[in-house]
C-alpha cells in the first residue's frame, strides 16, 4: 500500500507513521514546515501541490488539527473559528482535494477527538470541531464513489500526554498508544467506512 | 416566564411560539426582517441591540439556522462555511451575548437536527453544523453559571415538511409537530441541561 501521513511529526502522527513503516508499507511523511513534503492544510493550493508531488495513494491519513483550548468565559466569538478553519476545514479540504489522488478502494482516516462526546471544562472549541468532523465523516461515507472509504479516529487523553494535559481531563483514563495505533490500522487495513473509531481508556 | 423566541416565523418557531402563548407566558417573537423585533444572528451588534430592547428573560429559544443542503460532489469548500457561519455561530452568538440577559435559573434552547446522527445524501453541510452545535451544547452546559441551563432540540423530518422534503429523507418516519413542541417544553419548563433532545418518528 502507498500511504501518506499528514502531520507525521505530531504525537500521534509519529507513532502511526513508524508503525506503518514497520509493517513494510510505502509511506510518505508530511509535515507543516519542515521535511521533504510540506503542507499548510488551510491553503487548498498547498494541498493540491502536495498531492501533485506525492501522486496516487491507497490511504490518506491525517493527524492534524488545531482548535481553541481554554476558558469558556474568555472565549471570544473569533476563537470559535480557530477549530473550524483549521481542524475541520483543513481535513475537509484534504478529503475534497485528496479524492483525486486516491486509488479505487482507498481510504481516508481523519483525526477527531473524544471531547464532543465527553465534555471537559476547557474543551468547547475543540469539541465543536470534533462534532463537525464526526458528522462530516458519517455523511461523506455515503457519498463517496469508487469504493473509497472514510473514517475518523477519536482518541481520548493519551498516556503520552497525561503528564502535560491530564489536569484538563478530570477522571479520564489515559490510553496506551498501542490502542490508538490499532484504531488507525482498523481504518487503513480494514474495510469499514463512515465510522468514528472511539479509543477510550 | 418571560420568553423570547428567535425565528418565530419559521416552521418550528411559529408552533413553539403559539404553544407558549397558549400556555400564558409572556413571549416576545423575533423575526429576521419583519415585525417589531428583528435580528440578524450573523451580526453580534444586531443581537446586542435586540436584547437591549427586549430586556431580561427566563428563556431564550432559538429556532433559526441555515446551512448548505445539496450534492456532496458539487459542494465547494466555501459551501461548508454557510452552516458554520449561520446555524452554528449565529446560535453561539445568541448564547454568548444572551447570557447577560438571562435571569438566574434561565435556559437556552437551541435548534440542531438529526442529520449528524443519521446521514442523508444531501445533508453533509447541515449535519456538520448540527454536530458542532451538539458539542457546543454539551460543553457549554458544564461551563454556565447562575444555574443557567442549555439544551438543543434535534428534530428529524417533520410531518409538516414531508411533502416538500420527504424525498431527501429516504426511510425517515415523519414526526408529528406535537412531539417537537414537547421537546422545546422539556427544555424550557424542565430542569435538564446539556441535553440533545432527539425527536424521531
Amino acid at each position: 500500500m502507498r500511504i501518506v501521513v499528514i502531520g507525521a511529526n505530531g504525537t500521534i502522527g509519529r507513532v502511526v507513521y513508524n508503525k506503518l513503516i514497520d509493517k513494510g508499507y510505502d509511506v510518505t511523511e508530511v509535515y507543516h514546515s519542515s521535511g521533504d513534503y510540506r503542507v499548510d492544510i488551510r491553503q487548498p493550493e498547498s494541498i493540491q501541490e502536495l498531492f501533485k508531488k506525492t501522486g496516487k495513494h491507497d490511504a490518506i491519513v491525517s493527524c492534524v488539527g488545531k482548535a481553541y483550548f481554554g476558558s469558556f468565559n474568555e472565549m471570544t466569538l473569533e476563537d470559535y473559528y480557530t477549530g473550524f478553519e483549521h481542524k475541520v476545514m483543513g481535513q475537509v479540504a484534504l478529503v475534497k482535494i485528496g479524492i483525486e489522488y486516491l486509488n479505487p478502494g482507498g481510504s481516508f482516516t481523519l483525526t477527531t477527538g473524544i471531547t464532543c462526546d465527553d465534555p471537559i471544562p476547557y474543551g468547547t472549541g475543540l469539541a465543536m470541531a470534533n462534532g463537525a468532523l464526526n458528522a462530516f465523516v458519517k455523511n461523506t461515507a455515503i457519498n463517496l464513489e469508487n469504493d473509497i472509504r472514510i473514517n475518523a479516529v477519536s482518541p481520548g487523553l493519551l498516556e503520552l500526554s497525561a503528564d502535560k494535559l491530564g489536569r484538563f481531563f478530570p477522571g479520564h483514563t489515559p490510553i496506551p498508544i498501542s490502542k490508538v495505533i490499532n484504531a488507525y490500522l482498523k481504518s487503513i487495513e480494514g474495510k469499514i467506512t463512515g465510522q468514528i473509531i472511539r479509543v477510550q481508556g
